[in-house]
């Protein structure tokens, strides 16, 4: 973990992180997803070589047609965005989102179960989304909403998230109180298993933001604001795209 | 549907409106959806004779269970609070729902499709949820989220409605930026089809609120302040419990 983390500081260092390549190009919000809005997503995704867009599962059909053959991974959403589903439904969202073209899913842990005490039920939510997920060599991105967790919490939400083999932990959902902290990331890069990435999402607007939340460990960013954040004039953005 | 609000509105006249039995007591927020809220929710609303308990779909099974052989309905949602679901993992949303124990569904529309003007997707989208219902006896609130439409996606959200033919449809989430506004029951109440009743929902938190939205037209009211509105100092308090 440690050696990874060094690893990924030093590549900012030298300024050759390409950090399009890092970035979730999301937009989640209902009224603004129109089908136009996200055709133009999917363009500025092959654009600007961001990893993946991020769209809502009603988009995922259009956006696996759009993205075919292309590096640019599709990416949606399970238990969307407040995880509180039964675990059956969940895990067929999940395989109706891979049926549709989705090869990233980031679902919502069962908040309410973790602040029952009920950290079997928080498991078992994952796993279910887990196994269906890398059956089909999909993966996994377990959003644990920091902004409503203490950091007892957000440590055992990080074990549970560990103990599961989800891909990554992803702070935020977007559409609570506050979004990715460096505090957080930080955290939660210390806590998660080494094999766990670190998304952070949620209100991150300028490069200099992304830039930080990377430097605390993050190696994902979702972002609507990806676009102005790759193209601020700075060092590194002629190498991006 | 006018003789029906002024029936409504008569009963209100005269003091004895039942207004518990208007009321979805409801709990969505996930972090505060802990189980020992659950069954002080389930509890309340025997105690007070709400309509329903409004819970998030993984507590249907406890509701259910706590609620067995009395008045209360168990409600839940479907597609919530975005409503960008496949329909697919909405139909199966709603049928996991019932076989939970689920007696009402409020489900929300497929926003971005109305903004798309893809009118034949938020049919099919409702009318899949509609029939698995309906087959089994449970009845269907659609939400089409008022603060993110203007008025003309207003109507033609409430046709689509009225063609699916849902039982409600219904103002907000209450997750959105507003909640239920005198002014958007009156629209609904007025281009809706008459077998479709209106309910009002977010933000309401007095008992004057719930009032004027039923004069309003509302013939359901969702909030988390049933037991505040019901205890309220008043007239028709005697009544109700």
């Amino acid at each position: 973990m440690r050696d990874g983390l060094k690893k990924f500081t030093n590549l900012q260092d030298a300024n050759v992180i390409n950090l399009a390549a890092t970035i979730d190009h999301t937009l989640l919000r209902p009224e603004q997803s129109t089908r136009q809005r996200i055709e133009q997503l999917c363009s500025e995704a092959q654009r600007y070589g961001f990893a993946s867009v991020c769209v809502l599962p009603r988009w995922v059909p259009l956006a696996a047609e759009l993205l075919y053959n292309t590096p640019v991974a599709v990416c949606s959403v399970v238990g969307f965005p407040l995880g509180g589903n039964l675990t059956l439904t969940k895990q067929s969202e999940a395989a109706h989102l891979i049926t549709a073209g989705a090869q990233e899913l980031d679902m919502v842990m069962d908040i309410a179960a973790l602040k029952s005490g009920d950290d079997r039920a928080v498991l078992d939510d994952i796993t279910a989304v887990v196994e269906t997920a890398h059956h089909h060599g999909v993966i996994v991105k377990v959003i644990i909403e920091c902004s409503v967790l203490d950091e007892h919490e957000k440590v055992r939400a990080a074990e549970l998230v560990s103990t599961a083999e989800a891909d990554f932990i992803k702070t935020s959902t977007g559409f609570s109180t506050q979004g990715a902290t460096i505090e957080d990331v930080r955290l939660l890069r210390r806590v998660v298993a080494p094999s766990v990435k670190v998304k952070a999402a949620g209100g991150i607007r300028t490069r200099q933001q992304a830039l930080a939340l990377i430097e605390a460990g993050a190696e994902r960013i979702g972002t609507s604001a990806g676009v102005a954040i790759v193209s601020d004039t700075g060092v590194e953005s002629s190498a991006l795209y």
